[in-house]
Formats: structure tokens, sequence, C-alpha cells
């Protein structure tokens, strides 16, 4: 008989905070007390860090990958700052969910050994500590996508893309925490508990990839990958100010990784790596593509990295609202700041209206994520009598729906997929700019609305989330009279406007949505150069 | 209320026949008896087609699009000759569903008027007459499935191929039969009634692209377009001699076409050519692609045309036979043949076992099919009470297996299609070689078994069926005292066996079919042409 969840939980972080190495646990005397909310300021500040540990952690992965395939950095020297930063992460945040310590050391001075021995870099990521979310299966680790019941249940074998990823000669080193099932937009489960943002600890660093935004956002890691099926590497991005690609099905590959609602398809769960700056997201898409993942993974498309040249003068819709939940006000003067700029630098801006397909979308959504009855999310949950979070009520109350009705859904999604494609067409559109989400930052048990992320899954386009550069300011971003006085439409609008709280959300970084047709990845990642480098000037 | 099925039914084969005007009925003294089996000798031999009518009907469709795009032929006298073919086919295999004779004499007229104006072909298919199964909607006519309840529900639209194919200036003048929600591997239906083969009208043309196959075979269309969930295209081509393309999913647009089993997903329905030539089925699938159909249909993929450069030493595999079903003594001649003259031409030729991934392949598509409990059939029967054909059983029976299931489903064909991918991988193949069915061609009522095509549906791989140039011959293809004797396995190797009637498919043509990776279609194009080429030799 299994013990209780409870327990299986208890022992599963005591052994997570165990396997951090006494030289990588943050002394008690420098420890940031619980009150103190920023913690990003922690590997300067503290001392603890050597100069070295710093200039590599604080280097981009695109300046790394250069300085190890140089051979002028060693990959093992790198690595220990990058486990002992992440560590700090954890301790800090909760950001992880295994530590892959020891295999990364071994990896990383096998590959400085080939470095020195040929003379050559092992592969295109040589010696790049890249961390990964925790539904990646790495052989003899755990992947409990936050469930008690897959605790020790250790994976069998390499997801395609870890496989990959070592093959061109990156070093996987920690695995980061999720929602239980990936399924909640902030990163909270019954085994690991909370992840908190590291710019603000009283808010979250969003998910389901939030154990990566957190040790990104924190420094922990020059480029992580994380999984996106409603918005979960978006939303995670968003609520750091981190950049992220969610790319089209079949761009980068899935298998053999682990699922909350294995065998859904009605949309397609994605994976794609979060960063601190856009070049580390363009070279990691490039080399994991150019690794032709279509020759190892059933579901990766023969589609090479393409280039590309983007118009100069772009045609760009701009979606305000939704029309079902009003933006917050940082993320409306974000719009506007990036309208005014992107007109005056001469591309041309239009309206882009919602016309109820992106409502229609996130009611199709809900419905897929569910049609089994929560049955997938019971039978994890069963084993350890482990009880559904709140956040999982639609889960707990699901019924199945029966095949034939799914077939509907298909079918109304299929229509919906059509309708947006004409309309994309008719406007002559090179991109969408939108929110990611209706908060620039959220409070912890508060991000509650997806719609913003999860239409363009439906749709399966290819979307980024990318940092303005704009932060939330209490002077500018407080409701207006007509703000406070509005009526709202739904349940949704109602409590984004009611926990609405710019003073807890002060200071945060505001990120905004660049949308491109479906398996347009090169496109839109140029796109987001431009407007990010307008948004700047 | 509706009348009876039946009536319904009769009325719209009655239409069906009074929409072929009087100079293209077959006159009654030379209409060819019921007992003349093999009516592909009536165009040459009876008289009634005129000298050019036979020129421009007996042409490849990349001769006759040269021709058309010169000037040398007029669309219009190409349309004409082959719409009187077409009607012809019609009364003597009963191969149609519906004629488009009049729209196709305008819009061939429009096409010849543009050329002598402008000097220019409206498009790279300028003029060419394309037929098209039941399934593709034209704005206006019936799309029927072969359902009574569908007589009369007119296309509110174009399915998006057919307007692409309008746009490249193509004629679309007949539409073929298909049987019952295109799920039957013959052509058969309550409302049309039974296709039949017109090499041997005792035999069936296949299906469910039957209608199709018939039509080719008897030269009533160069190029027809029919569509493939389980064999569909490449099961009539085998009955009939022809050659054709699936494609994987993806690749040629199948927006806004009708389905018997709308929004099934876990195996995706696609479309591609039929054709007496290989040159024709490249030709259109080059064509199509290079209308950028993603832009069009958001389930189609940005992939161009590719050029591939295939080794001059190919590594084929052999499957000699799944495991379920022993293929026929034409089938396994015509394997033993094409391995020894591909062996002497150089090529490396393995064995291909099945593992029992093709049993698995077929078990799984089975369920795929009826997993709504045969609803989707059963709703489109009931408005007019018409009743379960018995080929259709299986829906009838059916149970709804629910979306957790479903979910199962999907996950074993994902671990089917990772394990097939891995033995391939391994295995370094280029192509596979193997049966298209057991059966060289087939009496009606007999083609029980799709395996030998199903599991490249289960896999979505490219595969073309191709004509030997071996045809079956009493002399050879007899049982063995060891083929008479051998147990059987199961129910379809036992129908099978017994079923084996050499006499009545004496002659007919035997095809084969090469199989390449996922999303290979230009590679396997170019390599069956070796392989034919040296099969030829």
């Amino acid at each position: 008989m299994p013990g209780s969840w409870k327990d299986i939980a208890a022992k599963k972080r005591a052994e997570l905070l165990d396997s951090i190495p006494e030289q990588w646990r943050i002394p008690a005397d420098i420890l940031p007390p619980e009150s103190q909310l920023d913690v990003t300021t922690f590997p300067e500040k503290s001392g603890w860090f050597t100069a070295e540990e710093l200039e590599y952690t604080n280097s981009s992965a695109t300046v790394l990958l250069k300085r190890l395939r140089s051979g002028k950095y060693s990959s093992e020297q790198v690595t220990k700052a990058f486990c002992k930063r992440a560590a700090a992460a954890h301790q800090l945040t909760n950001c992880l969910s295994e530590t892959l310590f020891d295999l990364a050391l071994r990896t990383a001075r096998t590959l400085d050994e080939h470095l020195a021995t040929t003379g050559q870099p092992f592969g295109p990521l040589h010696g790049l500590p890249i961390s990964i979310k925790d539904n990646f299966q790495v052989r003899g680790t755990d992947a409990t996508l936050g469930f008690s019941s897959l605790v020790g249940k250790t994976s069998p074998y390499n997801s395609t893309l870890v496989d990959l990823l070592l093959a061109a000669g990156a070093v996987l080193y920690v695995k980061t925490n999720v929602p239980t099932a990936m399924m909640i937009a902030e990163t909270v489960n019954n085994v690991y508990g909370r992840t908190v943002n590291p710019r603000n600890r009283k808010l979250t660093s969003g998910g389901s990839s939030g154990g990566e935004s957190a040790l990104i956002a924190f420094g922990g890691s020059c480029l992580g990958v994380g999984s996106d099926i409603g918005g979960s590497l978006r939303i995670p991005a968003a609520c750091t100010g981190l950049w992220t690609l969610r790319p089209s099905a079949g761009r980068f590959p899935t298998a053999k990784t682990r699922s909350g609602l294995a065998g859904q398809e009605a949309v397609m769960s994605v994976n794609g790596p979060l960063a601190a700056d856009l070049d580390s997201i363009t070279a990691y898409s490039q080399r994991v593509v150019e690794l032709q993942p279509w020759l190892d993974d059933p579901k990766c498309l023969p589609i090479p990295w393409r280039k590309v040249d983007v118009p100069k003068k772009l045609k760009i819709g701009v979606l305000w609202d939704d029309d079902v939940v009003v933006p917050t006000p940082p993320i409306r003067r974000a719009l506007q700041v990036a309208v005014k700029k992107l007109k005056k630098a001469g591309h041309e801006i239009v309206e882009w209206k919602s016309e109820g397909m992106h409502e229609r979308a996130g009611r199709l959504i809900a419905r897929m994520f569910v049609a089994d009855g929560g049955k997938s999310v019971s039978a994890l949950l069963a084993p350890t009598r482990e009880p559904f979070r709140p956040e999982m009520r639609s889960y707990e109350d699901a019924q199945e729906q029966g095949v034939y009705n799914m077939w509907q859904i298909h079918l109304e999604r299929s229509d919906l997929q059509m309708k947006y494609l004409d309309r994309w067409n008719a406007a002559g559109l090179d991109a969408i700019l939108c929110p990611t989400a209706p908060y620039a930052a959220c409070e912890h048990e508060k991000f509650r609305y997806v719609g913003y992320t999860c239409v363009y899954n439906c749709l399966d386009y290819s979307a980024v989330s990318f940092p303005t550069g704009l932060r939330v300011d209490r002077q500018v971003d407080s409701f207006s009279e007509e703000d406070q006085a509005r009526e709202t439409r739904n349940e949704f609008d109602k409590t984004t406007k009611d926990e609405y709280n710019v003073e807890a959300i002060h200071g945060q970084p505001i990120n905004l949505q660049l949308v491109a047709r479906r398996l347009e990845e090169e496109k839109v990642l140029a796109m987001v150069e431009h407007v990010a480098n307008t948004l700047k000037a």
C-alpha cells in the first residue's frame, strides 16, 4: 500500500532539497527573509557568487554558445555556475522539480574533453546548460507533473527532444516545476507546492511553465524549454518579463513527453524556448529544427529552418480587447505605446476585432480539456487518493462527453480555424498584436483568464510573448473613474476588474503577444525583433 | 415528411440519367449487353466516338495540358469529348454521382476565350477536365456520400480544393460515385447502387474512390481526385490497374469536403489524384502544392514542392505478408518478379516483417472509425429511415467508446507510429514495397480486407499504388497444393483463401504499393518511377 499523498509529497520535497549539495545551499545568514519580495537582486548583492559565476550566468545563451564552442569557457565551469544559481533560485522561489547536477557535470566534463581532444565542439549546442520543464523525460529521473502517484515512477527513456538536445551537446541540469497536470495558469501542485515569481514573491510566475520562468527570471538558466497547450509558455513569460515562442504543432518534437491529458489531441500541446533575450529564442529554434526532429518524432513536420524576408512595412492587426475580458490598464497602455511607435515607424496598423471568435475558441478549448470527464486526471490522483486542487474544479466536475460529441467539437474548431483564416486573408495581415493576458502580472490565485493565449492554441498559430520594455507604474496604471464605473461582462471580466491591484504589481514588466500564421515561426521571430526594436526606440 | 429513401434514391438516379443529353446516350443498338464483362473496348470499337474524341480522351493529362495551354486543343472540344466518354462510362459502369456538363462547357469556353484574347493560359491547369469524387463540394450540386438524406442538400459553397482547381483553370465536369459514407472498400450505396469495374463488370472497381477508378479505367477521365482514409485511393487504383498517390495529411487541401464520419480526426482523410499514368499524378501533385493550399486550408502544411535526389541504389524493404492475410498468388508473383528485377538493377532489397504492427494498426483503425458508436452514420440514415447496408454492420453494431477510451486509442496509435519509425530508421529504408491488397482484383462483395493499405493511413506515410505491368494469369496464378492445404489464420485470411477465384479475375492488372516516410510525396513518386521502369525492363 502506498503512503499517503502528503507523506509522498513531503518526502519528495525533502529529497529534492537534499539533492542540493551543501556548497550550493544558501547560508542562513544571507538568506533573504520571506518578507523580501524581489529576490532577483540576490545573486549580485549577496556576495555569494564569484565574479566568474556571475559572468557565466549573466550571459545569454548565444554568447555562452560562442564562448563554449571556442573553448573560451569550459562547460563544466559554466554548468557549475548555473547549477549553483538554479539551486539558489529553487531555495528562493521553489522552481525546480528535479536536479540533474551529477549527470550535468559528468556531461559537461565529457564535452570539455571532446573539445580539448578533437578541437571541435561536440554539436551545435556544445556545452550549453539548458533547463527543461518537468514533463520532459530523462531516463532514471521522475516526471511527476505534480502528481504524488507519479513520484518514483522514473522515466524509462528520454523524451525525443532530450535525446536530440543531448546529441547536440546540450547539458541538462535541472527540471522545473509545473502545476498539477500542467493545466493551471499558475505553478502549484500537491507534491512540490507553489513556485513564486522571483521579481515579487507575492506574485505568480505564471503557469504551466512557471518553474522555468521563475528560474530564468532569477538568472538560474539562460535558456529553458517549456510547453504550451493554452498559454503555458506565453503566460509564464508575460508574468516574468521573458521572451518565448509558442510554435505551431509539429515544429519541435513532443514525442515521449508526459502529459496530464495523455492522448488528448483536439488541441496539441507544443513546446518551445523561454529566455531573457530574443536571440537565444531564435538560436534555439533554428538549432532544434536543424536537428531534423521529423526523422525521430512521427508528429514532427519536415520543414527546414527558412530564411524570411519580412516586409519593411508590416500590416499589423491590433486586438485591443477580445470582448470577453477588458485588459487592465498597463496592458492597454502598452498597446497604445506600441501602436503609436509602430505607426510612427511606418507600419500599417489596423483594428482587429474578435467578432466573437475568441470567446468561441475559449469555450471550445475548455470543453476539449475536460471531454474525458476528467478521467485522465482522476486516474493520476486515485492511486494515492490525492485530492483535486481547487484550481482543477472543472476537471473534478466534468462529465464524459462521448466520442460523437467530441467529433462535433472538432468540427466547431475546424470551422473556427477556417473563418479566422478567411478573415486573416481578407485583411492581408502579417501579424496580430494583442495582450498575452489581461494582466501584466498577477497575485497568487488570481490568474483566471487564459483567453488571450488559448485562442492561438485553438488556431495553432505561431506566437511570441515579448517584454515591451515598459513596466507597471502605479502613477499611470490606476483605474480611471470610467474603469471603476464600467459594468463587467461576465465572471472572468468581473474578477479581473475586482482583483486588479496596481500596488501589488507596481514595477513589473509588461509583455505583449505577437501572432503570425500557422507554422510561421521564422516570420514571427523576425517580426517581433522589428516590433521590439521599434518599441525601444 | 420526406419520401421514402427508396423513392428518393430512384428519383435521384433517374435525374442523373436525365442529366445526360440525348446525344451522349448510347444508342440501344450498340449498347453492350449485360453479359459483356469488359466494356473498356467500347470507345474504340463501337464507332460511336469520333477520331478527335478518341484522340482527346486517350491522351494523358500532361499531354492534354501542354496542348491546351498552347491552344492546339480547345478546352471546349476536349471537355465535350470527356463529357461524352464519362456519360458512356456511367451508362456502362454506374460510376457517376453528378454531372456538371453545362458548368463545364461554360467554363471551358471562358478559358478558350481567355487564351484567345490574352494569348496566355488562365492558370497552370488551363482547360483540363478533372473528375472529382462525390465528397468534394461544388456550389449548387449534391454531395450525398450515398445517403438518401443528403439528396437535395446541395452544397452551399465549393470545397477549398475545388476553388483552387478552378482558379488554376481546371474544368470540373463530373462527380463520381462512392460507397455509403465512403467507408466500404467497394463502391455501392442505397442511392446510386453499385459501380462496376469496366475491365470486368463482375468485379468491383474498389472503394471508396471506385467511381473515379471505373471512370478513369474506361477513359472517361484523364485525371480524377479521390480520397483515402483506409485505402480508398489505393484500393480502387489496384482494382483497375491505375496509378494513385495517397499523400500524408496536410499536403493537399481537404477543407469544406463532406465526410461520413465528420469530425473524426484520429486518422485523417486525405485526397489525391488517380490516373492511368504516373506523369499525370506527379504533375497534378506538383501543381496543387504550387497553388499554396496552406494559405486557404488551415489543415494544410506550408511545404513547397521539393526537388528530390533519389539515391541510385534504393534500399527497399519487402513485405511479403502482413501476417494477417496471406496475399493471393498473383500478388505474390508480382512481388517476386519485382524483387528479382530490382535486385538485378542493383537495388538493395531487405525483408520487412510486420512484427504484429500491421495487425495492430488494422485493429486500431477499425476502432477509430466506429468510436462514436456509429452515431455519425446513423444520423445520416435516420432522416429517411434508410437502413444500414450489410457492409456497414460494424457501424450498426458499434458502441460509443467515450472520449477517455478514445484518448487511449490515440496513445496506442502514437506508440505504433513511434515504433514503426524507429524500425524504419534502424533499417535505413528508402521505401517499403508491399501489396496494395491481398487481391489483384475482386468479385463484388468479396473485398473484405484493407489491412495492407490502412496501416499507412494509421502511420500517415506517403504511398503509391502502381500497376506492375503484370496481369493475372490462370495458368500460373492458381493455388498450389500447398496453398490449398494451408490452415488459415483468421476470418479475413479464410475468406481471402476460400473466395480466391483465378478464373474470375484472369487478365486483370496487378498493382503493388510503394511506401515512403510521412510527407515524402516527391520522393515516393520519384522512386516509383524507378521501380516501375525496372519492372518494365
